[in-house]
């Protein structure tokens, strides 16, 4: 599919929105949803009240922005940053009743939860916790319709998910640095994170043309991912987002959700 | 419909249930379900964590009981008993978000939700609260299908549920006493609560015969409840309802629940 | 006292700060602290986890600006700005653990908490509601040491404190409009809030020279002011603090805590 | 110090009490203060609102019964026996927050808070986590007075508080069973709790007079134990607290609280 003008590739951009809490507030939900085409949208564990919730569902349905729920461990005060050591069935119910609320919210705006995307600690726990990893993949198959888990390559998540029939989109972050197999450099190691927007900006197209990276050693990975993840929280984001998207469109990838 | 055998009556019975959180349990669940036609089972507000509320649930279904989701304000520490004076959005989309979560775990468990019944403090404010009333009867709306809201008679909510064409199911109580104009006796003056069981079993088998209770001084007030409600969680609580099912079948009055 | 170089006077100018939880934020704790003589820090029931208690604790030890505990209903989703209809004995006790959470948060970072201040609903609550009044004054009074409570001029809780042999800051504001009687003009009423920088700063000035306030209706009301609440966490709070704090010290009114 | 009559032993007895929450209750506080020398009172995190928290304190001081604040993670739904990833600093924070409201609940109730029993999960995670087990020592530092740690015998947190100069109490347990290098038989693990009664009592027999335990193998385990941890919330839990009481009584042993 390697053509001139690129027309045969696309991408989707997600962003983690919707983080505010009440009086609180985190990032800037309208000004990203006019840059990604999913929303992983808050839905009670590390943030988001359910008027948060379908305050930022509605900004989504009339962006044309596909929703996921963005599930976490109950952990307002940390964030949902912390491994929480849930039993199974805790877990699985938890998924469960967050994504229905989202579900019924997002509703009472005419949109659609497309996925479930898992937050923070938990998201990392998902790469190796096998009682984590299944309690979530039953919570999808519980849940049913046809919800996608977005996961990372090569998560325990992921596996699992496939081989259970659940549809999952794979996704990569466009500005953290991959070692060669395929797993994110720590936060706490120097070059975690790529600040020099040129370097994000090469490997977000390499995602969208090959659904791979390059490691810190140089060596290409391939994540076969499917979607990219911008941060929505960090200083810059917005302007980051704006130059990641200008310069996928510049090279004629489309851009579009990855959910079914 | 008056004839000598009673078969051309059938009544509701309810109970809130599932009232439990995480380690802590009220109430005898298992024995409940045996006993009512519906159980209102708490989402969250004053009880009710995703994993108790989906083994309710699940109960529930076995036994063959509908289901309403029992809102309430968020209020684990004084249980859902104490009014919160909730701006009408974030009341709207609480009860939305508490009642799809419900709608999830207990879809999960092969189970539907039929009604929203709100709990406590907030089932007395919506007697006469109208922001709160509208705002209920706005996520009714919003959550859509046949929910039937369940409501006092002569309450707030109920006539705008009617009015919005919100299906309702009006309950009365089988052991409150009740005053000339409809209203209940408040718990705090003396002959509140009839704790003489014979006076609570003539007392449902008025109901389920003519919807009509007699209040305090004698006079007949009509209360078209479609629904008996029977407190789970207090001392006895399983004996009496035993009572009241027994009295009720061998008057002949059908058990069926009154949600559509 | 009134003298030319006017250093007869002297004013508590206090502002409601480490208001974040978590991950979220609120308002600019470090710039009020360089302005303010008293600081009230959130103590868990609408905002302030642990760790921002403390954080906010020492650098108002370090600024040598006193502290007090703002004491609120247990609703981080309301940020306490919803009237929550505890029972008196709830309340009371809810007051001393905050108040005690703080104090031990101080004490670790060698401050000690001078006083207790209500915030948001319950604030408002202790103006008229005797249940509720009556449970903060017995907290006081429980609490025992010197803690001054600070509140509303001519508010139940203020009586009450008084009689009770409790310290009693009263404060007033620099930027809300009064009623005659001493009452605030609701914030729902036009008017209510002065946004003009001149009438800020001429109520301030007044307050801190005679006690007192204009009213609406240019009446003179007596409020016997120790203290003056700024804004911390509204647009333009520091540049606002700045003029107030300069316009105080150019008329040579010496700023200091009220309390004890 | 082996005389005949025993008069010479002496050893605490404790147990987690006030592990209710608002509405909902556990366990049997008032039997089992008739029986403990010590009570760990729950203080928020994962039980313990602050009515509650009085309660407790109110009666464990008319009962003559020392107080120690019984601290965990924040998780009321998972009644805080879920290990929390928590930050060192957000940890020590939280112990400082927790013990310092159930001080002055205490305090309004006549009694003194004597010490710092970690919860749960947390208790665990002391036995071996440097980080949680130096943020647990760091907050007695700063909590200061005479505050003792109790703690299991060899466990991380026991010897950081040592080290530092912090009181430490060591505990054994009735009715857990050791292993030869003096940690507990898992829960998960046949025969880790004990359910003969004539074991539980020459268990407890021997820590009194030995402050050691036999372990699964018949060897003897020096533990150093002052306090022998009675649980309070089994079914049960008071006849097994009355036989121990009794047991050591006619062994002549002296109950007393080990704290400082």
């Amino acid at each position: 599919m390697d053509t001139d003008n690129g027309t045969d590739f696309r991408i989707d951009l997600n962003a983690d929105l919707g983080e505010g809490f009440g009086a609180w507030s985190m990032g800037e939900d309208a000004a990203m949803l006019a840059l990604v085409t999913t929303a992983n949208i808050a839905c009670g564990g590390h943030a988001g009240d359910p008027r948060t919730m379908r305050r930022c569902a509605g900004l989504a349905a009339a962006a044309g922005v596909a929703i996921t729920a963005h599930v976490s461990y109950p952990d307002l005060q940390g964030f949902g940053r912390r491994f929480l050591d849930m039993e199974a069935d805790d877990l699985r119910d938890l998924v469960i009743a967050q994504t229905g609320a989202l579900q019924a919210v997002a509703r009472a705006e005419g949109a659609a939860v497309r996925g479930v995307k898992p937050h923070g600690a938990l998201y990392n726990a998902l790469a190796r916790h096998p009682g984590q990893a299944a309690a979530v993949v039953a919570a999808m198959a519980d849940l049913g319709g046809d919800l996608a888990l977005v996961a990372a390559p090569g998560s325990e998540a992921a596996r699992r998910a496939e081989k259970a029939g659940i549809p999952v989109v794979l996704e990569a972050f466009a500005d953290r640095a991959y070692r060669p197999d395929g797993t994110l450099v720590p936060r706490t190691a120097p070059g975690a994170v790529r600040t020099d927007q040129a370097e994000v900006l090469a490997q977000v197209l390499r995602i969208a043309r090959t659904g791979a990276v390059l490691a810190e050693d140089g060596t290409t990975v391939r994540l076969d991912a499917a979607s990219i993840c911008l941060h929505g929280d960090t200083p810059g984001a917005v302007d980051l987002a704006r130059a990641v998207r200008r310069s996928l469109e510049e090279a004629g990838i489309r851009l579009a959700p990855a959910l079914p």
